[in-house]
């Protein structure tokens, strides 16, 4: 199970005002806090950047890259930035993402195929609903790979994401359980073995006790590192919830154990 | 996932302290922290019992039963140390328990029938060792579930443990997710929803670090509410590992989630 550092986001006051004042310095920074804490690979999540797309992506990805070899996930809904952000990578590079959305499938998808590049795929209804049960998310998981094999681009590019939800929705255990079966079915039912990745952030949402969110975190994503996940986007620089996803990955997957492998 | 304390075991020297002086204090007293703590069920592990079996375990399930009205389970090779705990048990009682050894066929199986109590199962070949491969602990399975039977018992009195193997075992890794793997398909394969126990502290049995130890135990016993287990045996003392046991039980099972049902 690979660990994506979820930590550059524009939401967060130090990126926003790194892009704004064209600074890499915060930028680099905590790329180099992300890669020295053990992420696999770094999101960039710039949101829709409606001002300057492509020269606030080209900006982030050019940062990022300066200080890291490591694979670059680029997170935006908005085609343009992704573009120039796929122009500006050198580094390996995870397109994320797309959806059933008609919008993303004409505008995101295509650039998979131009830039050779891996590509997320959601299990959301074109409507970008969250499925209800598991059989609509299995239909969604085979509409994306017809979109993606309709596109050129080999099935071995997708990574799934079914979408992990917050707890606290009325009906959030169940959901999140539904991942869990999701998550451990989606190579058998599509056929090979699609990767799927999920965001562990989603799950505690919201206010609340840092105790209880890492609780609560630790228990799931060990549940998702027993169901065959591939990618674990988190909080890295979270010492106590990064050292459960590596001893869950070392128990899902390892095969010689020592106590020196272990954080 | 019921969690059943393991606490009260010869092995410590106050335990044994207190059975050689004949005073229930000590006992009592951690009886009631464990009840306290949490605990769904209360271990008497007494081990063989060479000296006065039968006055020694009337003395621990008195004493354990003097404070609390939760279910006994006790843990003893010893037939006569067995059937005395059974007479002088007024809780529920659990039979801690047999394997497909023929002394444990034929001194402790016959005990489950006479006293109406449910039975552990340990999934061990006859000569009591750890089998090889899940072919061998289904096959061994479906022995156990035959010679309850054959021993007028039914199969739902029979609760199966799958033995979790220490992880500094050259193969502990793989055989840890063989136990995982037999807890999600024995009800399955049985026909019938069989109950399941797996004791946790084996996993990181010997000197260690105690946080690693309580990082691999975390991950594992989340696993194992995910694959379906019934009850997990663990020292309920130890609040970290206790709370994410309890966390874990909420996310495989749980129906509502509140952050104040989280410890």
């Amino acid at each position: 199970m690979k660990l994506v550092a979820d930590n550059i986001r524009i939401t967060k006051a130090e990126i926003q005002k790194s892009l704004n004042d064209r600074d890499p310095l915060p930028v680099r920074t905590l790329a180099q806090r992300c890669a020295a804490a053990g992420a696999h690979a770094i999101d960039i999540n710039t949101g829709p950047l409606k001002k300057n797309p492509e020269s606030s992506m080209t900006f982030f990805v050019r940062a990022v890259q300066s200080v890291t070899d490591l694979p670059l996930v680029i997170d935006t809904t908005n085609p343009l930035a992704m573009a120039a952000g796929l122009e500006a990578a050198q580094n390996p590079v995870i397109i994320n993402g797309i959806s059933l959305e008609p919008e993303k499938l004409s505008h995101i998808l295509p650039l998979a195929a131009r830039y050779d590049a891996d590509i997320v795929g959601f299990l959301l209804a074109p409507d970008s609903r969250v499925p209800r049960e598991n059989e609509e998310r299995f239909e969604i998981a085979l509409a994306l790979v017809g979109a993606v094999e309709a596109a050129g681009i080999s099935p071995e590019r997708l990574i799934l994401d079914p979408v992990v939800p917050p707890l606290s929705w009325d009906d959030g255990l169940a959901r999140a359980r539904e991942v869990l079966e999701t998550v451990g079915m989606l190579p058998e039912l599509l056929g090979f073995p699609v990767r799927t990745m999920a965001g562990l952030s989603n799950l505690t949402t919201g206010a609340g006790d840092k105790g209880k969110k890492n609780r609560m975190e630790i228990v799931y994503l060990s549940m998702l590192a027993a169901a065959g996940l591939d990618y674990l986007m988190l909080d890295i620089l979270n010492s106590e919830v990064s050292a459960a996803a590596r001893a869950a990955d070392l128990m899902a997957r390892g095969e010689i154990f020592s106590w020196a492998g272990v954080d």
